[in-house]
């Protein structure tokens, strides 16, 4: 078996994001598999065959890839921001562990990229400068309880706190639901910030508290940063303050 | 005031996987700060001043960017991995906080880049697929006590774990302290990772398990990773297997 797959990350929003190790796997492949929007943000290349597909057909794109790879293609996957974090890395390998046996022999390789948490992270300041976790709040393949769990243990961690995924059109009270346990378990002065669609011309950031939230503002483009006791705002003349986290935890009290 | 200070993240190990924002950034820069080894990665240019200085002395290499950049020049300060995680962000704007009120007014830019556990989780396969922590072994700047509360708070809420900086040498038992603590939350079957060096020529993966796992081989280039209830190996015929969160939570309880 001559193919093999990889699952390539483009990094959130434009090029200049992406690695070179990932933009050299997308000139190589000659199969590129993904997402219609993440394909649409790949170089074409004459020979290249590509393979758009829906959102919500991931299991299916899985399935397709790895077919093509055991024929014998080089096939790339795009993802959007890192694949192992919240995308098709995963999809990948459990496609591959309940797959033909084959599979288990193809040539797999990851590439990572960088994820909007960390793209929100740089915008912001440095947010995420301590100890955090980073918690989708779909619910589609877990169970709401388990998502409620892990915002509890966030809050007891005092970690600062990412919320990948945090609204859909199907749940749109879910949001609301997290906010209340957390504002249940944290100060209402502990800073948050909403970053929407970072690098894009349409991206936007709110930074409030946990108290002044309004949890509607967000939309699937958002990635929700939600500091430990420690994040603060660090003011300057022009523009927003910056958020920080300082590395030192508990120096103030 | 013209000067500019960005903070680049070089990403862990080559250079592919150093963004090309960052890579412009370092060519427009007239000065680059920081931790010598660090400097050695990026391409000398002519007419460029180069800082290289010791790893503990942070907070003064953050004073002396800022304190260049305020006289006008445009400074670059280079961090591994992603500045934002456990890295350099955190020192400038610490630095900033306290500092000169007019480096407030300063053009302060970070730049992403992939931390190394990223580049750990892509060589593994797909550990990271699921809800996630990063907790900082370090109790150089945080008591002890707030390490342990993470952990067990992690345990809780059954993350996948990241743990940086798990050793040094003037607290060598501070690893072995954390996994007791973690053996006696979690499954001893858990899967277990120890990613050392990824990218570089001694890099080194070890697979177990956290019943199973030895803590003494972790140093400071390590990376460990520890699974969720979820986390599994998926075994193939040739090579290590790999390591699986898969999106899905609870499907087979």
């Amino acid at each position: 078996m001559t193919g093999s797959l990889v699952i390539v990350g483009l990094g959130p929003g434009p090029g200049h994001w992406i690695a070179p190790e990932a933009s050299a796997a997308l000139e190589a492949a000659s199969d590129v598999v993904g997402y219609q929007p993440y394909l649409d943000r790949v170089t074409e290349r004459a020979g290249q065959r590509r393979h758009g597909s829906d959102n919500r057909v991931e299991i299916r794109r899985a399935r397709h890839a790895l077919v093509m790879a055991a024929e014998g293609r080089r096939v790339a996957v795009v993802s959007g921001g890192d694949p192992g974090v919240f995308a098709m890395a995963a999809v990948i390998f459990e496609a591959i562990e309940v797959g033909e046996p084959c599979w288990r022999a193809l040539d797999v390789t990851v590439i990572p990229g960088i994820s909007a948490m960390q793209a929100a992270a740089a915008r912001l300041g440095a947010p995420l400068g301590q100890d955090f976790c980073a918690i989708s709040l779909s619910d589609n393949l877990k169970a709401w309880d388990v998502v409620e769990r892990r915002l509890r243990a966030a809050a007891d961690g005092d970690f600062v706190i990412a919320l990948f995924n945090p609204a859909s059109k199907a749940r749109p009270e879910k949001i609301h639901q997290a906010f209340r346990l957390l504002r249940g378990c944290k100060a209402a002065t502990i800073p948050v910030a909403f970053a929407r669609a970072i690098g894009w011309p349409d991206e936007r950031i709110v930074l409030t508290t946990l108290g002044e939230a309004d949890p509607a503002i967000a939309d699937m483009s958002t990635l929700i940063l939600i500091g430990s006791s420690e994040t603060r705002f660090v003011d300057r003349p022009r523009g927003s303050p910056w958020l920080l986290t300082p590395r030192t935890y508990g120096a103030g009290r």
